[in-house]
């Protein structure tokens, strides 16, 4: 469907400079990963600089004078309609690199980065006090950098940094789909933990050595079709999914004690990773062929996770696999099976939380981190909002415990405001895709039932990953199911779940 | 010992620059490890062109015309000896990189790849005529280079290739020292021979599970002393010693048939990695910090290999490490265990060969390697030659068996002519440092008996791994052993461990 043109052009002078740029981020990608997997401690210093180099290389050349007088140029030129969407992201990617200067651009990593080295102890120790005094250096320069991009883009800081994210979202438009969510979620969240109190869940009795959930989870992505030719899996002690497209790395963390999390994370990182290996191949050396955002990515993996994987039918056709593995208990007969998989359990700890209660944990975070970057409050303010807010979304008192409060994520050591509305949004696109599925694919239920997934990857594989970033995220997702974004299909999935 | 000099001057311009390209060097070298263990095939093409993009930018930042001047300038300052020396690697990489057109550089690494790539299932098919076409245009590109080179070195065509590998050696070492072995090894083959076939030798009896030989590699990797802070050893096709000096990357492969080889691979890639290791620390991101070249970095892995592991000495220290993992038997029993580990038998192929006959693969290969590059001959006159020469060194006839004659090695397929000779070299040095090691450390044998092999590693770290390539080889070596290069330690170890 995509195919190059050849210009002799301004543009064909960028798609080679960028050709350029992606194979240096295809080594800072493979030695990431390494780092994260593979790397002796000892090694850390020299792969630091290393990678810093690269990065600082890479910067150099994105923001040259040369590469905005040919942006400038291609602009003027005659362009099929991909190669415009291709000239679209550059320009997005020079625009996000050039506003801000170098001297910033060092000194918050250098801040981020003492932040988060320190908080790792810190956080262990409910070191609040010692952690805010570098907080408030992160968000001092955050805001500094948030300013300049307003400005430049003409809408409030917080906006400015979202748009890092999710291009094209505003904070108006998580108010509306947040402000709806808080007017529903409460009240369900309630019902759904009153009536699951009814149902007795038997948790299941390890040890389930590692070796047999490796190859669970080999056997479990073959089935959710990862292309082991283009990828494999791992283990590092933060899972995540990381490489390149033409050869993705996912990586999972095992516990002898428990299977199911080391499980589900592996679906969820499968999710991101067939996005990745399903971008547009012919284009995989430029922008337009990456991943349209963290959201989107965040909903293909919530698709395999929570829409697919958590549900009965999916749940019943792994079982055997797990039966087989570790033996059948009482714990993995059929409905126990299920039931534990679909608890709903309030908990102080965003990364263990259900689907029914982490958009809590998104919206208390967005609303604080929002004010925070607009000015209405100070760091010393982020306690006491954590703990009025938990108790009133999730019942849950953090006072005094910083550990398991306001300090438990990294993300804000390194200045990543903006960056946790798009986990909701994520279910939230993950919920309206696979509704449309479902009505493209009438008999979606007994194929799933009957363990034949090939419809609804062909479904997303022609709405989604095919697309890389040639549509904006509203466009994409417009084409994909008819409108915008619409939180009703997440309600309707939570309420028939759940219910 | 060595301490860094601050310079605001051209030196201090080159110190950063190189800082700069061995950042780069490290992200090729561990990408370059990931390609050979980790890599699922699909993510080759990818691969190759990102490190080809980095090796480009590498070349054009240090043949930079601003580079040369700064060399140039660098030359007329007061450096202390150290910094001295260092700008001295530093012309040499300049030199080396500078000499050879791009276009010429271009043409052979295409024109090696697809010769090693059409290998790769022509040896197999025992296709010489196939084989030859692609070898002649190697063979073509490489006098090229090599005459270029011979012309600004003032040195024949050889000598400019050899010189890549082995600074300052010149064929008329090689002549003179392979002519003496010429004279001896022969007959103390045949003597080793007739000797060993009246002892007879168990082979050891199998299978042999890769857990337990992995166990087994990483316990006599601790005991050589290998730094896992900074390493680590995994599984590749073909064994070697990549990554960086901060985190060095061992491989070997396993064989569940037999152990002894993995094990002596493990124990041959240890001596190469504590070099590596070893390397001055202040210096690594510094031309003067890598290793000497390529005959003392194999001095080092035959150190430990040849001269170390195979002494009925260590052999008795690691037989209990190997009963231990898989039991005793009779082929395991101490005498028969260190006949075995010293079976001398001439064969065809150079990679499994003992070190007895081993020097006679490197002779035959050198007298052709010389004779191709300086146009005394052609292509098509290898085979002939190879028959000869192997029916003279080793008794054996290839007759139209190419597959294990003259197509066996990897190196010409990718034109690195010159490389051959250091194998032995290498064997030399070694032979010739534990002489030295043996009288600087009067109680040696008994130290290696009870497992101490602290000193000998101290002797190593002092007279060769701290120095990196601060002296030439020459120096080092007369400063280590009291005299330049003598084939009469070589000579002596054999005739003490075989006679
Ligand atoms: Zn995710
Ligand atoms: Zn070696």
């Amino acid at each position: 469907m995509m195919t190059s043109t050849q210009y002799s052009s301004a543009y064909q002078e960028l798609h080679r400079l960028f050709t350029r740029l992606s194979r240096f981020d295809h080594l800072s990608a493979i030695s990431g990963w390494d780092m994260q997997t593979m790397m002796p401690p000892g090694g850390n210093k020299a792969r630091s600089e290393a990678l810093a180099e690269l990065s600082v290389l890479r910067h150099q050349i994105l923001t040259d004078r040369n590469t905005g007088e040919l942006l400038d140029r291609a602009q003027q030129e005659t362009l099929e309609e991909i190669d415009r969407a291709n000239l679209r992201e550059m320009r997005r990617q020079y625009d996000n690199a050039v506003l801000v200067p170098d001297s910033l651009v060092e000194a918050k990593s250098l801040a981020g980065a003492r932040c988060e080295h320190a908080w790792r102890t810190q956080r262990p120790a409910n070191d609040w006090r010692g952690f805010s005094v570098n907080l408030r250096e992160v968000v001092k320069l955050s805001r500094e950098e948030a300013q300049i991009r307003a400005n430049a883009l003409g809408c409030s800081r917080y906006d400015a940094l979202l748009n890092l994210y999710e291009p094209g979202m505003r904070s108006s438009d998580l108010d509306r789909i947040f402000g709806d969510l808080k007017t529903w979620l409460p009240d369900l969240l309630q019902k759904v933990v009153a009536k699951q109190q009814q149902e007795p869940c038997l948790i299941p009795q390890g040890p389930f050595d590692v070796d047999s959930q490796r190859k669970l989870g080999l056997s479990v992505m073959a089935m959710l079709g990862f292309n082991f030719d283009g990828g494999r899996v791992d283990v590092s002690a933060h899972p995540f999914c990381g490489g390149v497209p033409e050869d993705v790395r996912i990586t999972t963390r095992y516990n002898e004690k428990e299977f199911l999390t080391a499980l589900l994370g592996i679906i969820h990182e499968t999710g991101h990773a067939r996005y990745e290996q399903n971008l547009p191949r012919e284009w995989l050396d430029q922008p337009v062929a990456l991943a349209r955002s963290t959201a989107i990515h965040e909903s293909q993996s919530l698709f395999f996770e929570m829409q697919l994987a958590r549900s009965a039918d999916f749940l019943k056709i792994i079982r055997p696999l797990i039966v087989n593995q570790f033996g059948e208990q009482p714990a993995l007969a059929e409905g126990n099976f299920i039931r534990l998989n679909q608890r709903v359990k309030p908990g102080l700890i965003r990364v263990d939380a259900d689907e029914v209660s982490y958009p809590a944990h998104v919206i208390l975070r967005y609303e604080i981190e929002r004010a925070l970057i607009e000015g209405e409050i100070e760091v010393e303010d982020i306690p006491a909002l954590w703990n009025e807010k938990m108790l009133s979304y999730l019942g849950l008192d953090t006072t005094d415990n910083y550990r398991n409060g306001c300090m438990q994520d990294i993300h804000w050591t390194d200045g990543a405001f903006g960056y946790f509305p798009t986990y909701t949004v994520g279910a939230m696109y993950a919920a309206q895709l696979f509704h449309s599925a479902s009505n493209a694919l009438p008999n979606l239920n007994q194929a799933i039932a009957a363990g034949d997934l090939s419809g609804l990857f062909q479904w997303l594989q022609q709405n989604i990953w095919r697309h890389g970033s040639r549509y904006s995220t509203e466009t994409l997702i417009t084409n994909a199911t008819g409108e915008t974004l619409n939180p009703r299909y997440f309600r309707q999935h939570l309420e028939n779940r759940y219910l």
